[in-house]
């Protein structure tokens, strides 16, 4: 297992994998246009990084592209999927059909990357039973029963916060091998699951950091 | 404007700041349990990092904490909050009242931290005019005119991809200072604004890019 590539992988940073990811989406679009080959410095002029930035991002990877011929759209979209995870489809559960999980349910973008919604969980009587785009809410103390590790490898978790840590604990022993919760919130991560968080407040918190803190042009008085 | 401090900061990376975010959320909950001081050790139990982790981050803004006693709780949030800028209170727009933007708008976090939802925006003639939480939702169109930027410096697009780029510019005009979208969608940013873009995909990717790279345990066949 340990070849010379997986070794390399492990120090990738997560910016890499974030990158790497958002390349993907530029990729998927402009194929859906028609552009064939794109020169690392056009697509750092999409994205807004560097053209260094990218050719190292790639480079932790092997070789793409040719000199002064550019990426091959089609074949650099098919890697990158290949190294992220997602030339194969994920069956996702989700848990927690409230306002943020209906957004997440109507998510467009999810089924062009592979990403399917596939179980609904949730904890109110209300809406137990009834169908949500085809799919029944079970209810949250079913998980073990309805929830197939074998077909279903991620859950994602839309509910309060003191909900998330034993909710990690129970889908780890199902044997669910990553989560993304949304909750505001640091939870304790089993060693076998990969768990992931997305906090408004943090995008926020970083937003106003950098207005905050911008020293490159004279910032207006409030 | 550019002393020390302020020139030091534009190094700063995002992961760094995006782990102050997380320190800061730490320590409001800390605070509230009672707890008066904790060490570094503690603190990157709590949050899955490591204390050298911490120390470094921390160490950029200047010293924090005596050798054996730990940080003061209370002292370090304050610092924290100082530093990402959300030690005073942020007035936003919301522009997109679809089901992420109901989401944003009944997420209770937002408040604790300084941010408060002033202004609501959408296209959809059958929510404009109409009260959502005591706010009344305007016409987009309106955006000019009902915009104040000495009092209102974020906005939130919650609205599709198509959008995001036009409403940028919008909104760049206006002098809005950060902008905050969710669609998954590279945009041109004017010089002038910071914009971050929060992608549940690219968050499902980094989740799934690392189940697929594992090396640290034998990874069960699917």
């Amino acid at each position: 297992m340990k070849d010379k590539t997986t070794f390399i992988r492990q120090k990738i940073s997560d910016s890499t994998i974030r990158r790497l990811s958002i390349y993907l989406r530029t990729l998927i679009i402009l194929e859906k246009g028609g552009t064939v080959t794109i020169s690392s410095r056009k697509l750092a002029d999409i994205e807004g990084f560097t053209s260094a930035q990218i050719r190292k991002d790639l480079s932790y990877f092997g070789s793409f592209g040719r000199r002064g011929l550019g990426y091959n759209v089609k074949a650099l979209k098919k890697r990158i999927a290949e190294i992220l995870g997602t030339n194969k489809k994920w069956d996702i559960i989700l848990i927690g059909i409230g306002r943020l999980g209906s957004a997440l349910m109507n998510y467009e973008e999810f089924k062009g990357r592979g990403f399917h919604i596939k179980k609904l969980f949730d904890k109110n009587p209300e809406l137990i039973g009834k169908k949500i785009n085809g799919i029944t809410v079970n209810s949250v103390d079913q998980l073990e029963k309805k929830v197939n590790p074998k077909r279903e490898s991620l859950a994602i978790l839309a509910i309060p916060p003191q909900d998330v840590q034993s909710l990690i604990e129970r889908l780890n022993l199902i044997g669910i091998k990553g989560v993304l919760y949304f909750a505001s919130r640091t939870v304790t991560v089993p060693k076998s699951m990969i768990v992931r968080n997305e906090d408004t407040t943090v995008e926020l918190e970083t937003l106003t950091y950098h207005i905050t803190n911008r020293t490159d042009r004279p910032v207006k008085p409030m």
